[in-house]
């Protein structure tokens, strides 16, 4: 693949890039591809490890031990958070930050099978491809480190290793300790079905568990004398899915169950949902918010029971940044994306007949880079946090295949193989490219800072998270 | 089933009966057979108009209409209710006063035929049978005035025309203004699928009409404007459902939607629950209804929707009276119960086909008198209110084919034929009995004040219906 | 505000429209302004009359006598619905159309005043304007005809009467039968809180009633026996509120319960949902339905009961026509938007505070023309299925106060004052000029077959109302 | 408490019990006192252990060590279960049994103090008192066995170690093994809050889980895409909800939800309900069942899921023994109940305030006897399978404070302390006296066997779990 799209590189280079920058350009992607199989394999032990939120000990361990190895500065255990990490090379500005997550999520342990089949049943697993970001970050990270080494150049890398990004948002956290302010530019990325620097946006969200509490008693012999805090949470989930289309399509609500009961002839004394609600905008969510807690408390006032709101995460949309979007997507394309090979054809093919019908996609896409405004459909994160206080870029690379849904066990799948690999030095490639590109020119650090101020303008960011608040280290125990 | 009856009466009157009652007993008898073709008819008319509470305007006119013509004084209007009247003959003590009830239930229409057919799709019909109650009561009166005119008796016979049992609580305003201050004893029956004087009591009942108000909205262009008036109800509804484990369960909550949304594509801005709850103790029942209240809060709350009650009606439960029990189970037994022609069993055979599986008992009940201690599966009633300021007895009389359960096209279709008017005449000739047993024998009337005194000691009568609230003439309105 | 919109007119008829037009298009807004008033009077009298779909006879007969002065001939009844009509005049080719309905929606009665207060309580109003849109209509139809008669041209004008809009289909049945066969373009509009020639679809849609019969019993004496049909609704809008989280966001689902109950001391023996399903293809739509039904029979199953759906409506989404979107928003453009008294912007602005919080928008919005490429928020109209058949064009007049919701007391009080005839007469003044164009140039019919044809492309019009189903004459009566 | 007791014997021994037992009544009732701060501090390591169904390891060996130790022979391991055993002492006939449970309850951990304090929270705890169940009955073993070898008397003690009772149903397997086919007689016992030999009989039970599996996806990016395991769970339950209305008021239904999701950003792919379903007859409840899988049917039906069903457990209604009744009465009364100290007096008073309003009862009832024929408000056990196949006696005693709900904290907190170890030592001295009776009078055998084939009758015991189906060892797991 790399002959093909060299052509094109060069093609572009002696038109767009700076002549010096050639040479880096090639030694970054050749040293990328040289490392791959490094990459791969530790990415593949994160997956096997696939540890959740705020648990990600080993998984964190060994991002930091690869770092440290190459001569990188590790501050762990940063803002009060076991598992999160900054981990610091060369001196001087401008100071480009690139970001890795590593939890996994629960329930997806699966095989690198094209058919559902748990690894551990039960086990987590990484169907958001966690594994890949940390690794493909790293990747990047060394890589930068190497030129900057190489060339003597000023300007500082930085990995910034972000734990529990799926529901305990630890970068909220490291933004409240300000380890993002001396930061000019940071980077990420995500695993995705598709290649593209989107200039899409995510959504906003706020979640929080709600815990009712009744009175217990003999389920046979006395329900009278019982309060069901099960009761609770039926009424409210009701009221929460009748919610649903009084509030702007765009937005979601999801919840789950995490306490329904101990035996069934013990009326529930406590129950618990889980709940997340998400809109493009953290302003309109604010809204939808004060009516899911309006749905909480009628809960427990039909069934006499009582209630309380632990907060556990709340991320703003991320802002956009034209400047970053559009340097990151001429990389993206230098780059290219993922060619199959006749297995990995066969593999995805097989995979396709588990999709939903309808949703399966061609093979091929996964090969191409989608432009910047393509429509995306999107989840939260708290990147978004980042990128309200510093200027930020990101992209997805094709680590599934085409079609595939996230948070499920086909992604597991593929985020354990081969082509979930093949995404990541994409992701790898095309963040280290932009990394130089920001270290070796100030104009394009200017860039980003002022889109950032294009787009934020006036306004102030602030989380929903009370700023007493700790991180919620426990968020994912079910007790 | 008269001379077999008959013979059984005057043994047991040749030993319990005192000689002079032996005439009365059997003119009366013989004089309501005579009488049953004309009543028979009156009780089809009123089957036919079928009018529902507080609009029984025809029924009532046909049933003053009767009594002013035998010579009854009348007072209609009576109460602030356009439809009830007392109708009084005689004078002096002890003042012996028999209830009639003639509304009947919306959309159980139906002919007297034994499958479901509707006379007129959607009309009322009595499925309760109270065109039956009303005459035989209204019989009973007739007869026993004639004993008193003829035999110069001192004493007043009274005939009180309560409407609206059905949820109206008629009775609860005719105790209010004082309409039953100086009645010795009152005698009531209901149909029924058997022959009892029961000492059972009946359920106490508060019911209410639940109207949620929110904001319309065109469905599809913008819901999210709307706030949904029917998912209150929605709510509301699920808490019950779920409130229904935690009381006691003797209780009953069942509700009705009375308006759910105009129109699919307008978001609803009004929606309604009208609601019944009951237990076997008014003091109970004060509690169930609280949470029934907050639940209905619990809707308005969950939804951004407002919430107002409107109480309908509430009756306690019926004060059992042991020497009227006693009284009645032996005035029963010598009338005996309803005997089947060849054309009536068949008739009910195939009714009871079209019964829930194991609920059909042997057609031959119909014949036999249920010993008074029976237990009953019973609903409520107003004349509950009457029981608790003055004594009372009642009975029930088998007008539907045994095992036809209460307020459904089975039961319309036997009140309107035959095998309704039979037990009618049962009931009113153990009414007229009975009546005359009081008005002859001063001990009988004291018996029935000492019992009463006893079952009520020191509890005092207070409706839940507030003093100032006035008969809820439109609460079959559906707007 | 016409002299200033002359005008405009003036100066771009001198560059953009042929000579001999400017004559004409002046005639036809004078004489349309001379006749605000009649046609004023004749809008309010429907909106007074309020008729709901298929029982429009006075409404419809209006509109009738209207044209037959004019000379219209007159084909009613047609298509097997009593209310629905054709009216022609001229002869000869182009056959130029335009659509007017007139039915009203239950329980939006409303007087012309800016706070909430029922003319009639709980009758039927104009909540979408239809008494506005059966008018302008008209009146375009009476200015086209004034002119072709004048100016001896060749050429038909016909007015089609389309009841039952909201949720009835009238115009499916007048499709099927073929009425549209000759029509050469097909011109409608539609009420609205903007003015705009749009290029956006609208909603597909299917409608039906789900009933499900049970088993009637007495509540409180043997809830056991009954099987309830309530029970079934409440079942399968539970599931319907689920479901709508696993669609897409761009589908509406959307129920009221038209059968509750009869009284709540009995079992409901039928209930009863009235349920509109939308997505913005048909196709997609189909998919979503198939699972509708399945949470229907579920209903049914977990509750002991029978189901049976009767599909009441269904259309397809709207098919835009590139070339009448420039021809209509050119001429609305001529036309110009609404500018309100003082005494109407003070309305307005009382209005305005009853909105949901952030919906209210600038008045003076009606005064302007919006892009045809703004994105609208939609609902569905059975102009679709004509569209479908026959080149069609559309627009949108701001006949509502800026910001009201549609199908609410507010829209209501609009369409039934000076703001609302107001915006009648843009339509009538903008579809009178475009038809006036298509009858003149037989490349703008031209235009229109074409944009007809690339968008349909090689689709097959096929409506999901069965070949053999009647119109449903009976849809707003609630048994 | 015993002098006063004890002088009531001699006066009932003088007239009704054969000379030769007076010796061996008084040393029983001696012998047992003499052991009860051994065999209390049994029941309280057991009460601390705190094992669940099939997993009650040390609390099984505990009991078996202590009757290893007394000569007992035992078998363990029996019937497919671990913790499951039988203990035998002596030879011949009569053989008479006494069962012994001693799994606790999940989530009802408590600290022997009277407020909600768990000794580790989200820890079993005793909150049904099985830890004095199983001590009690092994007790009363020991002390038969001690009378059988101080006298050599033929017969045969045996003792059940029944495990699971909790909804394991482990007496189902051990009748299944042929276990009791030379039993003569079974006695049992349970904590309860009053002390009584009931003639009431218990619930009927069916349990089951059900398993809904969708399919997962990610919940913000594709809602669309997933079909949610919990939605049918939604379903499921609501229509169980409903259909508690329309069963006899006598039968219960009560379920946890034992899985509902594993992220909230994941639409679940897998979700379980765990059902329990009542009602004072089998062959009723036979019928109940049948409805509430049509309930889990239409859950899959409405959502687009599957649906699985693992039968837990069942056991039918208890059989009363007449003969039996008699019998433990009369022990019951010569034992007499339990009196408190002034501590226990006060710890009462505090504990009852925790109860719901109007359930505490007077604390000296838990001295008092109550008369065999009491209603009680009873639930389930598995005792009920082996009623059916042997003549089996049973009894309550107060070791709970008068009021105390089962299966609550308050019940764990009695269990734990010196009230629940006094009304065990009622229940070891009761089932003593008893056993030593049936061992030492051929009649009361005889009379226990005419009245269990009276009751009976031609009856055919058929337990409702398969044959093939193995004991649930993993029902206490979640997933």
């Amino acid at each position: 693949m790399w002959q093909r799209t060299l052509s094109t590189i060069l093609v572009i280079a002696a038109t767009a890039i700076p002549v010096t920058a050639q040479d880096w350009r090639k030694q970054i992607v050749d040293g990328l591809d040289a490392a791959a199989e490094r990459h791969g394999q530790l990415s593949r032990t994160i997956w096997e490890t696939a540890e959740v939120g705020y648990k990600e000990t080993r998984s964190s361990a060994l991002l930091r031990d690869e770092l440290r190895s190459a001569g990188f500065r590790i501050d762990d255990g940063v803002a009060g958070m076991p598992t999160a990490f900054v981990a610091t090379w060369g001196s001087g500005t401008p100071v480009i930050g690139i970001m890795g997550e590593f939890d996994a999520l629960p329930g997806l342990s699966q095989e690198t099978v094209p058919e559902q089949k748990a690894r551990v049943a039960g086990a987590p697993g990484h169907g958001c491809g966690h594994n890949l970001l940390g690794v493909a970050s790293m990747a990047a990270a060394l890589a930068v480190k190497a030129q900057l080494e190489a060339r003597k150049l000023p300007g500082t890398i930085r990995y910034y290793g972000t734990p529990a990004e799926e529901g305990g948002n630890g970068k909220v956290y490291m933004v409240r300790a300000g380890l993002f302010k001396d930061a000019d530019v940071v980077l990420h990325w995500h695993p995705n079905d598709r290649n593209i620097a989107a200039r899409a946006s995510t959504l906003a969200v706020i979640s929080a568990k709600f815990r009712f509490k009744g009175v217990a008693s003999h389920a046979a012999s006395a329900p009278d004398k019982g309060r069901s805090a099960l009761d609770a949470v039926m009424v409210m989930t009701h009221a929460v899915d009748l919610l649903r289309e009084h509030i702007p399509q765009e937005s979601r609500l999801h919840y789950i169950i995490t306490r329904g009961g101990l035996a069934p002839n013990i009326v529930p004394e406590s129950a618990e949902i889980y709940l997340y609600a998400r809109h493009p905008q953290i302003g309109v969510l604010d809204g939808i918010w004060e009516r899911i807690l309006k749905t909480a408390e009628a809960g427990a006032l039909a069934t006499g029971t009582t209630m309380e709101v632990e907060l556990v995460g709340s991320t703003p949309e991320l802002l956009p940044n034209e400047a970053m979007t559009a340097l990151l997507d001429r990389n993206l394309r230098d780059v290219g994306g993922v060619t199959y090979t006749a297995d990995e054809r066969a593999f995805a093919a097989t995979l396709q007949t588990s999709f939903m019908p309808g949703t399966a996609r061609e093979i091929d896409e996964a090969a191409t880079i989608r432009p910047p405004d393509e429509p995306l459909t999107l989840g939260s994160t708290d990147a978004a946090d980042v990128s309200w206080v510093v200027p930020s870029g990101w992209m997805l690379a094709a680590t599934y295949v085409p079609g595939t849904p996230g948070h499920s066990w086909q992604a597991t799948s593929c985020t354990g193989g081969t082509i979930g690999r093949k995404g990541m030095m994409v992701a790898a490639k095309t963040l280290a490219l932009t990394a130089m590109d920001l270290l070796t020119d100030p104009t394009k650090v200017a860039s980003a800072r002022a889109s950032f101020e294009k787009t934020k303008g006036s306004r102030v960011y602030k989380s929903r998270i009370p700023e007493t608040a700790a991180p919620p280290l426990g968020y994912r125990d079910t007790k």
